[in-house]
């Protein structure tokens, strides 16, 4: 097999073991909604504004705390920002 | 207990939930730029370019059959742009 055919059968391989990792990745991604969600439908009662900062500021540091890499807390930062913002603007 | 109480109280409990899945989420994505790493290691060989737009749009492809909500497929790829983007711009 010519050493071009065998490295694009690896990068074949890798790509379903990344398409493996994004199914769980959703699934988490849609827990999570779930969860905030139902965060925000007890805000008012709890007397909590809608959107809180100190909270977002505690999600980026524990993720800065719990990475381990490749990626740099700034690539999670920038990965949550997303998250965290479509969370906000997502409808009940 | 108070009602403001009580449901300060549960948005705690959803918070603690919400950890847990980001401890799950941060792994997974230091999982994913592994593999992305090294499938960029093997693209001169494979002689396949490191921008690979057909790959990027069969990805948002694969989240929107994966997703069961409720999240919409328009947030998973709002996510993913971010996550797709960060991967481009690691270093090895």
């Amino acid at each position: 097999m010519s050493k071009q055919v065998d490295a694009q059968l690896q990068i074949a391989e890798l790509r379903a073991r990344i398409d493996d990792i994004d199914e769980r990745i959703v699934q988490l991604l849609n827990e999570r909604a779930c969860q905030a969600l139902a965060i925000r439908e007890l805000k008012p009662e709890a007397q909590l504004g809608l959107y809180d900062p100190k909270r977002e500021e505690e999600i980026f540091e524990r993720l800065a705390s719990l990475n381990e890499g490749p990626l740099f807390s700034d690539d999670l930062r920038a990965i949550y920002a997303a998250i965290l913002r479509v969370s906000k603007e997502m409808r009940s």
